[in-house]
């Protein structure tokens, strides 16, 4: 038996599990950023006294297998003998009672997918159509697939169709329970996916975005191209890795990794289907369309493939055009027949009523509606397109990002930048367009930072230090107003864009150098020398939830550097290889760039020199260029003609990266750089 | 607790089940032609007493409903008291112990489906391409499908393909496994069904025939055309029914009776592909493509298509045309990946070993290896092509027959009969062909005829009697020679063959007149009053492993009457229609035509006057017609157009039907039919 607290979730796990696996199994979300290598940290837990332990032995390790030196590492003594280990690491060997401590738990994520108010020009995919057949009589007892095909044509001109096999088992009941009316949904003018009884208006389509970290669905009605639902998700796969580099890498080391990542994705998206269908209350069956955009890892994730390939030269995909595959065929669950009526309306009123009494929330929302067989399914006749990817490490989200903003429409020299967990970069215009990637690492997602975490309530998100005193204040999400003005702050950690605001304001305020080294001749108490090196107190441990002081320190910066100079390196590289002299434009995708602050992203030098008024966030663009595809298939051509038409720059095969990307790396990066913020910057040492 | 005896069969099922399936579920055969409507009295059982009777009470029926007036018909005093009852009636209350009398054992039936030599051009719908790669270069990391695309193309201009969804999955790991040398399946030169490394010379097709009864596979060498394997098995739907007819009302009936019926034959031919592939020695994955033909309602039931359509006015089926279907998409098992190559070995040694120390025959056959895991898959990428169908009664087996016989490129005037359990008619030539069918009832498959059985061991089918001594001579399946040279002759039952034989001879010896009433003027002690009318015995109790005379009824003669009356009737009414005064050619198709004696057939006049010499057995047509499509996809094309070509006539909407029918009843049908046969008939009293 293994008890986790303070949730109490329990259970029997085989022995040999670590604990991070038996968390997975018992529905605990441990945190974890390295795929389970002890290499972050993230995964700390507490073992409580041995209530279980059958020895009876005064040891709190006697039921796990013994401590390793990898992990010994990230423990000092007293911790050690305080029962603390990596869950990624300890394997159960008999009864223990793990504690999880604040710091450990995965927190629900703030997810800050919204859309974006666009005009899209309607041209959906899948078309209604209502038809009246001639009944089937004895002189005439043509088949009811070629009654309803001539019926389309005659009333239509709709000709030369398939069926869907799903569809063609229920055509004959549903026809004649129409009383020969009937309504056809056709897919591209190829294939008939659904046939209603009657007349049936409305029919919807999902657009998807997945994210590394966050999923997000915007539910449209095909009819008007109207948003009737939004929901977002953490990506499930987060168990498995944090990044790309550390799923791909989950795969390769796991027998099933694929799978297991895989099924967690779809398993995932079912419970999205059956969020939107319950929001705009609409059936599932109801879905009759689907867009993917993801990164290059997601997608071949999400279609199955084998993503070890595009994680080594020379990056190979599997595939780099758009897709359309049977819903079904990818897995998404679909109702055992194609008219299930009652079953799909049972299900909705079930799931309505567990809202309303509370059990729907206490189950953890859809997953608990799915669990208990209430999920609703999408038209099992339905496709899902998957956007086109550019290269190994520029995706369908960027391809989408392309069509939401058209810079192969522009005069202006325009880059585009992408800042997931990956750095995604286009820069050009009419003319020509070069892509490329960087390994940012996840830096800006508040990973591999000694007190990094996502964008969750508890994270400091913005922070001002004054330049003469070197006091700082600063916001938590989930809270309103500085820090300073709350009786309590709770504070847990520090999100991407507030590790941006930490070093830029440190950087200001003079207590980082150029170089990105601490300024040791200050005097405040809060730059200190720790046993691990200097670091500098963003929040006492009084303002925190986990009684420790939240600190930024000398390995933080230094992902930072690495992180903004591989971001500048790649656009000064690209701009060389356009001949470009300036940016006329920087576009800020993804919801990371829609939260950071500009100014602070100019003075680390995330980006070459743009004026400030020219830097604009545009929100999650690719989920916008997802519900783009989904409500106008011309854009579907448009985005595997630009795919292919966007050179990709692979970086590190350039003349002179890595004296670019050394240089990039110091505070700021250019003595010429952002002459607009000239003054508000210390003297400068290095460029 | 239920007991068959003599098979010991035993097992709990659920209170108020009825015997029959019960049997079902314990695995247990019994014979049953009304699609349990207690009309054929097939499924006699004898329940003996009560060991298991929890009440100690001295009667046999403790644990079962009561006997019904339906039951009781079947049973005289003595037989009731003896505990017998309809399997398909009695409803388990408790525990019993049920014997099942040899002739409610059903027997593994004679499958006569055997392939006919003809010659056919190859043209298969896949075809393989060996490919060699360009390897992926960071200057050139197009995905893996691009790769394989542009090689298609610039090795053997093959543009524009699909590729299969799962295929893609295992694309990037087969084309490393290959040393970027792979064979491409594509499939009607649209899509890429399948990719293995390395030169893969062989590829198979499996052509099926789904027969009412009977199920006949022809696994073929796609790139030479030849058969390189057989195998048949009883359609496993029999359970559900007999005949077309009590298969739709089972579907009607019950619940889950189409999907259950569905199941069956996907199942079955599961196992069937498993059977081929381990004869012929190949990996079930090396199945590349496939064929059906079948009747319209096991067409219907094979696609999970609801046949209660086509069994009732105006006969609709839910599709004419032909259909290609993803295997995996029609129910059939496929490995879970594509690449499963030490699975299937493990699977093929494992089917071998059993094979060679007997559990595989004891586990009856491949039914044993499926449920022990180790069928063999067929490809998870290739299609199923359906071949279409003309009207609700005339199915793609009867397209079959016509893309195998091509009546429409002939000058004379043909008939092609295919004796089923249902009779269908083509009749014409190049200028036009019409069809029809004709409710034959199953009495020429040996059912609703006393004592007909399937043409199984013990079967009487083949008769001769002596036209002055009235002495009967006869041969049955599974013995060489006649009866009287035989010391056991363990006679059963009368199949097909045998009945017609029958009728025929006591037709020609005068026993039945020309009416069909018995002629009671007659002498013999074969020809005596029972309970329930006159009847003629074939075999005596003692010749018989039944204990009881074989005898033959005016009921059995009369259901004989209705049968070839309403074939010959149709083909009358059809020549009406044509114009056509008579009949060049007359072609028999199917098993049952390749062994009724042509002579007794003409004596009975199962269809109009043609010479001897013209009238052909052609065996399984319909299975060759199922193979020639498998191996040409020009004539699946040439399938869809026929199928549209022939004109259906629905004989019961034809002027005089009735009066035609009830003429054709008569003993020979016509004055002037057959003047070959005059002299060796006895005097005719009406025409």
């Amino acid at each position: 038996m293994v008890i986790f607290q303070p949730s109490g979730r329990r259970g029997y796990v085989s022995r040999g599990k670590t604990i991070k696996e038996a968390s997975r199994d018992l529905g605990v979300d441990l945190e974890g950023l390295c795929g389970e290598k002890a290499t972050c940290g993230k995964c700390r837990v507490r073992i409580e006294e041995g209530v279980f332990n059958k020895y009876g032995i005064e040891s709190k390790m006697a039921n796990l297998t013994p401590i390793s030196e990898a992990e010994r590492k990230f423990f000092n003594l007293q911790q050690e003998r305080n029962g603390y280990r990596l869950a990624c690491q300890a394997r159960i060997q008999g009864d223990i009672l793990v504690f999880v401590p604040e710091e450990s738990r995965m927190g629900k994520q703030i997810v800050r997918k919204a859309p974006t108010d666009r005009a899209i020009d309607l041209k959906p995919a899948v078309k209604k159509y209502f038809v009246e057949l001639p009944p089937a009589t004895l002189e005439e007892p043509l088949g009811d697939w070629e009654r309803l095909q001539s019926a389309l044509s005659e009333q239509y001109g709709v000709g030369n169709l398939g069926i869907d096999y799903q569809v063609l088992f229920a055509l004959q009941g549903v026809v004649r329970g129409g009383d020969w009316k009937v309504t056809v949904s056709v897919w591209m003018d190829k294939e008939v996916i659904k046939v209603e009884s009657g007349f049936v208006e409305k029919g919807y389509g999902l657009a998807v975005d997945i994210g590394t970290t966050t999923v997000a669905g915007y539910l449209c009605d095909l009819t008007n191209g109207e948003i009737v639902a939004t929901a977002s998700m953490m990506n499930p796969q987060v168990v498995y890795g944090e990044d790309v580099m550390s799923r791909i890498s989950y795969s390769m080391s796991n027998k099933d990794g694929l799978e297991q990542m895989n099924r967690a994705i779809i398993d995932g998206l079912n419970g999205l289907i059956s969020e939107v269908a319950l929001q705009a209350g609409i059936r599932g069956q109801d879905i009759l369309d689907m867009t993917i955009v993801a990164n290059t890892c997601m997608h071949h994730i999400f279609l199955n493939l084998d993503p070890q390939y595009i994680g080594k030269a020379p990056f190979t995909p599997g595939i780099h055009h758009s897709l359309d595959i049977k819903v079904r065929d990818i897995g998404f669950k679909v109702p055992p027949e194609v008219e299930m009526g009652f079953d799909e309306e049972t299900a909705i009123k079930e799931a309505k009523r567990c809202l309303n009494c509370g059990v729907y929330a206490q189950a953890e929302g859809t997953e608990g509606l799915e669990t208990r067989g209430f999920g609703l399914r999408i038209s099992p006749g339905a496709y899902v397109h998957v956007l086109p990817i550019e290269a190994g490490f520029v995706g369908a989200d960027n391809v989408a990002v392309l069509i939401a903003e058209e810079p192969e429409k522009q005069d202006s020299m325009e880059l585009v930048v992408d800042i997931g967990t990956n750095g995604e970069l286009v820069l050009g215009n009419r003319k020509k367009l070069v892509s490329s990637s960087c390994a940012t690492g996840p830096a800006f997602e508040g990973a591999q930072i000694r007190y990094g975490m996502r964008a969750a309530p508890g994270a400091i998100e913005k922070i001002e230090i004054d330049p003469d005193t070197r006091d700082v204040r600063y916001q938590v999400i989930g809270r309103v107003g500085w820090n300073v003005d709350l009786e309590a702050v709770g504070a847990k950690g520090i999100c991407g864009s507030g590790i941006i605001d930490a070093i830029a304001q440190m950087f200001k305020a003079g207590i980082i150098q150029p170089s990105g080294r601490f300024n040791t001749d200050l005097e405040t108490p809060r730059l200190r020398k720790a046993e691990s090196g200097r670091e500098f107190v963003i929040a006492w441990a009084k303002e925190t939830s986990i009684g420790q002081d939240i600190v930024v320190c000398q390995e933080d910066v230094r992902a930072v550097q690495l992180a903004k100079g591989a971001m500048y390196a790649g656009a000064r590289l690209m701009m060389r290889r356009l001949g470009a002299e300036k940016l006329d434009k920087v576009i800020l995708a993804g919801a990371f760039g829609s939260f950071i602050d500009k100014k602070s992203a100019a003075v680390i030098g995330l980006f070459p020199d743009c004026a400030l008024e020219n830097i604009t966030a545009v929100g999650n663009a690719a989920g916008d260029g997802a519900r783009i595809a989904l409500l106008n298939v011309d854009k579907r051509k448009q985005a595997d003609e630009i795919a292919r038409q966007v050179e990709y720059i692979e970086l590190t095969l350039e003349k002179d990266f890595i004296k670019h990307f050394t240089h990039a790396m110091h505070f700021p990066h250019m003595k010429d750089a952002f002459p607009q913020l000239k003054g508000i910057l210390p003297e400068q040492t290095s460029g």
